[in-house]
């Protein structure tokens, strides 16, 4: 695989449909789909968790509903692997609590025409941005 | 190439020891030995770089002296090609200015026994941490 030209357009895009299904009550459980059952790691505020069903069982164990975010930076570069790695930084606040600031980087690995989440490390800031 | 088992270890040293050379001005120049001369991509404040020399040349134009920071997280996470993802957040001084937050992501690549940095993500906060 070479490097793939259009990862920023892929970044960009790929952050916008992750966070509407995530963000949406109704299909936060879609999310599953960005991941493999088997070969994606999510690290959720320090804590390591490996394969689909456990990263799902972490995120359904949030206990907010409402979501909303604000995106101050999405930064994307092409992987060797025809793959692509992005770093979001913003501030999201669920249900009535204080806004948070937040960064999430993921790595999206190519499979077919497509790509699934293989790397995922979120992080609440401990301060205010 | 598998999994490296020893990744949060990676992980740590190579924070530990890639800031203790950047954040020493006698040292700074040395950071270059950390990137390779064509496949290593860096992401400046939004800013697209590609190989060592420009990477320094990038580097070597930030105008601060004196640097100091305060680590507040370091995440790692074993890649599928023996490679580590490192992502930090903290916040560092430059000179006399006022304290900043920043988040970087590094992408370790393996090569023999040893690692380059093929990605690299830099941003500072807009808003304090």
């Amino acid at each position: 695989m070479a490097l793939n030209p259009q990862y920023a357009d892929i970044g960009n895009g790929f952050v916008q449909q992750y966070y509407a299904i995530f963000d949406d009550p109704a299909q936060r459980a879609n999310v599953v789909n960005f991941y493999s059952a088997t070969e994606s790691f999510m690290t959720f505020e320090g804590q390591q968790i490996q394969g689909s069903a456990k990263i799902m069982e972490k995120l359904s164990s949030l206990s907010f509903q409402k979501i909303s975010r604000v995106l101050t930076a999405i930064d994307s570069q092409p992987m060797f692997d025809g793959g692509v790695l992005i770093n979001v930084l913003g501030r999201l606040q669920t249900d009535d609590d204080q806004p948070h600031a937040y960064v999430q980087s993921f790595v999206l690995k190519p499979i077919g025409n497509s790509f699934f989440v293989q790397h995922d490390v979120f992080r609440l800031s401990l301060h205010d941005l």
